[in-house]
């Protein structure tokens, strides 16, 4: 039977999601409990990887078991093999056919940056430092351009192998917090890097460096190189994977809501 | 000239205080920097170790150099070199004769817990889980016996090589907080381990597996057996050093004046 689980994870003591040899890796740390468990290989399917340092507020990964014991059961027998660092929330059967990342409609990250006068050990690893001041306006502007569906070459790691880079953006906001503010991007799909690369453009628009009006012509370029800069890995955070399409319109209605009522 | 500079750090990526030939450590950090600046080996000396994994809101050192800059500079230039997880708060001036470790007069050191249904990985190497109930007066109960001189043999690492284990505490307190509790205790020194050995005792009377009213009896018992565990390093920071008396006693008039007011 096939097993869906939902996880979250502190990004900044491992090399990443992906199993690697010889590293500390997301998967590396689940199967090998799983391994345990089974007495044999079992290998987990991701809705989607993150790279060294990035976290997980709520990720889903499947994998095919011949062991029947109920959800919770399943979600105590991880727990107590996996390290602190990863935490399981949510173990269910589903059906044989359903692929998360193939058939998931896509997800919501988070990037949170800190400001302040000092950097805070305490945020290392965890929130990011941008200590200069930002042009809020100027940021919402030019975020408002990536909202729909557009090429993003241009903001998108040249190393990615995908040929197809069209994607659609259902929301892009602003959040202010205590500290600093997020950034909440919704949409179908996310190119490698894509979201580090659009944070760094964003934050760089609102320090004055570019015009955020010449947005439209970056995208159009198709070209990474108007857009030097990728975001660090430590303030990104996989925020929800919807799962299906009811989940993602709840979602953006609630999204809507929210946000709309400041 | 000698200078003593104010500096928190994340313990969480560093394999203690100390400097280690081919580890990560603070003080391996900061030399680093200060002998770039010198050209030339300089030693820091600091109030008190700290060990893998704790980390300090506070900690003093003080090191010896030729060079004469303001304070703020020291500040900037110590900043601008070292990482992300150690912050430089105020570098001064002292007397020569000044040292920080045979000169002040003690210290406040704080434990972290957290509770709920579930670990949370982003707490972790920050703040240590501790699921189980405890009953608070029992706790409150057993610490106010370590208030006071005493030897506190039963209560350090074996491992530790002082002999003289008689050391006065002026307060240890519980205090309330969102996620769960925090220990805070002042005294006029430490020895190996004996914060963490307190904590994971005062827990265990919390718990039920002690009595705490036997307290008194492991003090005067002078042999470690009786406490067989020390609770985690992450939990543990070195919160305040009282540079001279002055400090200290109004810390504690600031506390008693804070906690009693509850």
């Amino acid at each position: 039977m096939r097993y869906l689980v939902k996880v979250s994870y502190n990004g900044s003591k491992f090399s990443g999601f992906q199993y690697q040899k010889d590293a500390r890796t997301v998967q590396n740390e689940i199967e090998s409990v799983l391994n345990r468990m089974h007495k044999e290989f079992v290998r987990i399917h991701p809705a989607g990887r993150t790279d060294a340092g990035v976290h997980a507020l709520e990720q889903y990964f499947h994998f095919d078991s011949h062991i029947d014991i109920p959800g919770d059961k399943w979600k105590f027998a991880l727990n107590s093999g996996l390290p602190e660092d990863i935490l399981i929330h949510e173990v269910r059967e589903i059906d044989e056919d359903y692929h998360v990342r193939f058939h998931s409609k896509g997800k919501t990250y988070r990037y949170k940056i800190y400001q302040g006068t000092n950097r805070d050990p305490f945020q290392h690893g965890l929130k990011v430092y941008y200590p200069y001041q930002v042009d809020e306006q100027k940021m919402r502007d030019a975020m408002q351009y990536f909202i729909g569906t557009h090429d993003f070459t241009s903001f998108s790691s040249a190393k990615s192998e995908i040929e197809n880079k069209v994607r659609h953006i259902h929301r892009f906001d602003l959040i202010k917090t205590e500290e600093g503010f997020d950034f909440v991007i919704t949409g179908s799909g996310f190119l490698y890097n894509m979201v580090r690369i659009l944070v760094a453009y964003v934050l760089e628009v609102g320090q004055g460096r570019w015009d955020g009006g010449r947005t439209p012509e970056i995208l159009e370029a198709k070209d990474r190189k108007h857009v030097p800069r990728t975001a660090p890995a430590e303030g990104l955070y996989l925020e929800r994977v919807f799962l299906n399409e009811k989940a993602l319109e709840e979602t953006l209605q609630e999204m809507k809501n929210n946000l709309e009522k400041h």
